[in-house]
């Protein structure tokens, strides 16, 4: 009998409704390719704007920016989230060359990775001893590294389809590779920089002494990877080589800035919101064109696109920029904190912090049932390419609201060419494709009209019953 | 009893074979990855050789050049086929301005198209006529269109997901739209760049005089987008500007030419031919890197990788590097020509001349049958995103091979950058990502031992028992 009711309620919808699931994800693809505005946008905050380190004057800006984007949209809600974040900042440009005898100098490409220290004001010179990971500073113990720099050089493993998984096998050296070198003894670290690619851009990004005093604190830095080859074909040369470099960061003192969030109030339940975001905030060598803005830009318009197209959402859509993903975290963990202090019910948060190329796919954070529901919409998106539904991580802000309830999604583009630009110098606007960006924000678009419709009960894939 | 004798077959060559077909595939996406030769070899024949021009001496440097790295190979059989092919030159640069009144000139770029003739020496100046297709011609008829230019601007529709697409919707009006025009005594033609980005780059290709006499004959020239948008809008303003082109090409005598050709001979069915191609010739503008420097080096790396991979084909496997693609295809004429008279079987060609990007699958023309008979190894494919098996078109090369028994293919390559620069001076080297080029030999490469292993026979996915 509920089966026939059910589907009483489904036949009534599906007379009514304006445009079936294949029309309206059309609508949504044709209205990102012909007229997105995705593509504007970035180039607003890429070339108006530029890198936005949590705590600059850029990031404050792109703050203003976006708010004020969100307020021509004519949504239901703008509003910014207030949230202290840490502020480092560069200094100087680095400077690094390879001495092979006194007076013959090599100059080489580095840059400070985000959280380090600066080196004294002359710079450190020292000799320097390569590993290709710091697990084996162990075996060459304090004896072989006291009052040396270390050099990490460990290349991203090339055979790697997913080169997020590449990266992976990597980011702990750069992440812990100073703390670890400075317990021998060491004076300074200089790591490979996860790119790829052979070229002349060294890689920033995060770094942490843990727990180390502030006294045993070393200098690190990014070499670029054709200085990493040429640094290590010399020390094969020449074991008693000398390393220089010089680099003038620091940590300054918190300081306040926010999320950036705009919302499409929902129709029936309003108190269940779906959450579509990306992060604001970037390192400062490029102009943060694929990391992050791409997916600011991309779920931002996810709200246009739901109004464009004619979709009113029964639930509440939000979209959610967040601020300091690079180097701390504090707005994806502050956006949940609050999330969770005003018992708001998400009950799906999606990220799209994998550049601005072609999408392929997402990947969930869910029950093997919540899979199967979206797998079940593949035909949907076949037309445009999307394939890959798969378990697998989503995105670091949107992280801390994971609970039993909510289902966590990444978008997943094409990820051959991110590492190329990924925290360098050449993460700018030209290496962003207009359609791969849009095709990118259709695609969310999709998925959260789909999420709206259809809600991530999987008890049933009808909706109307679940009460 | 035939099910157990195959069986019993079936495990005997599991038992023995040197890897299952899974280790296969993953030996050469590892080798492609890790040590491919494509991308070194396309940054010689585009930074060291260039644009190849059929009949140009860069053509035949790149032939001299293939056949000895062919031979480098350890190859069974190199050799080259001579063909005569077609030779237009384009001569001193083009050069083309808008003036809105007399000595007020706003200059444009231009390039003249493959098989256009020359304007009169001081080039032609006339009055403008904008259409959206040469089918509106008609309608417009001799009175309107005498003594002046026509100038063709239909943008590739933006919101098609499968770019060629785009291009097949527009590229009539490159190749026709000149003949059409002189039939209603227009002086010259004027074709939107086939581009679906707003930029500065005209983009050549090929275009046809049809059976009009050479008197009749008018000059045809490709515009940038950015200036066709710019044309348009002054058009809007003002119907009695002038355009004004100048243009020096010309069409030479044929001359002799060669297709390239490397082969590993088939260890049990050496007269059944499997064959992966790429056209070695190129337009003129840019250095034919993704068009189709990239298919070539691929096919190349298609025996390569072979070899590497410990994998001797049962059946011949031919690459083959066709001469004049661009504007003739006298060197996939030729090949399929002496096939026929050698009585050769094909079983199998796949082309690749899509570009260089991320590949997404292949298209194949085929029965039903052997569609599903690639689409059985779609698991074998899944860990390196190649998703796309779909009935389509394979590629100009090889179609003079169709007949009933053989299986034609084409590699299908992520398509959104392609047409930014496709026969324009941007389709150059640096645009062609390394790890991309090499997913594609991998797949094409994986494509070929499936079907070396199991044939083309769709009785039985059975290969052993076939005869």
């Amino acid at each position: 009998m509920k089966h026939i009711f059910t589907l009483a309620l489904l036949c009534f919808s599906l007379t009514f409704s304006a445009q079936t699931d294949e029309q309206a994800v059309e609508t949504i693809f044709k209205n990102s390719l012909n007229n997105g505005m995705s593509y504007q946008w970035l180039d607003h905050l890429s070339n108006q704007i530029g890198g936005r380190l949590s705590g600059s004057l850029n990031a404050e800006r792109a703050v203003a920016y976006t708010k004020e984007e969100f307020e021509k949209l004519g949504l239901d809600k703008v509003w910014l989230q207030p949230v202290m974040v840490p502020r480092w900042v560069r200094g100087a440009p680095e400077f690094a060359y390879i001495e092979t005898s006194p007076g013959v100098t090599t100059n080489v490409n580095i840059c400070a990775l985000g959280g380090s220290i600066a080196t004294p004001g002359g710079g450190i010179k020292a000799n320097i001893i390569e590993v290709g990971s710091y697990e084996d500073l162990k075996d060459l113990g304090e004896e072989k590294i006291k009052g040396k720099i270390v050099f990490i050089n460990r290349p991203m493993q090339a055979d790697l389809i997913n080169t997020f998984e590449a990266y992976g096998g990597c980011s702990s050296e750069r992440y812990r590779g100073a703390a670890e070198a400075a317990k021998y003894g060491a004076v300074g670290t200089i790591v490979r920089s996860l790119n790829l690619r052979l070229d002349d851009y060294p890689h920033t990004g995060s770094m942490s002494y843990g727990d180390l005093p502030p006294s045993q604190r070393i200098p690190s830095a990014a070499i670029s990877t054709n200085d990493a080859e040429l640094l290590s074909g010399m020390l094969a040369l020449n074991k008693d080589l000398k390393f220089f470099f010089s680099q003038n960061c620091k940590q300054l003192e918190d300081v306040l800035s926010y999320n950036v969030i705009g919302e499409i109030t929902g129709s029936e339940y309003p108190n269940e919101i779906i959450l579509v975001g990306g992060h604001l905030d970037s390192w400062d060598l490029g102009d943060g064109s694929h990391d992050d803005g791409a997916g600011c830009v991309q779920s931002m318009d996810v709200l246009r696109l739901l109004k464009e197209s004619g979709l009113k959402p029964k639930r509440t859509i939000r979209a959610v920029l967040f601020m300091n993903e690079e180097n701390g975290l504090r707005g994806g963990r502050k956006y949940a904190e609050e999330a969770k202090a005003k018992n708001e019910k998400h009950i799906f948060a999606l990220e799209s912090d994998s550049g601005g190329f072609t999408p392929r796919g997402f990947s969930f954070q869910c029950s093997e049932a919540m899979l199967g529901k979206v797998q079940s919409w593949r035909s949907l998106f076949k037309p445009y390419l999307i394939h890959f539904f798969e378990m697998g991580y989503s995105g670091a802000d949107i992280g801390p609201l994971r609970n039993d309830e909510i289902v966590l999604a990444g978008l997943r583009p094409d990820s051959q060419r991110y590492f190329d630009h990924h925290h360098a110098a050449n993460d700018t606007f030209e290496h962003v494709n207009k359609r791969e960006l849009e095709l990118g924000a259709a695609s969310m678009t999709a998925l959260v009209f789909l999420i709206d419709k259809y809600g991530t009960n999987t008890i049933s894939n009808v909706e109307e019953i679940r009460d």
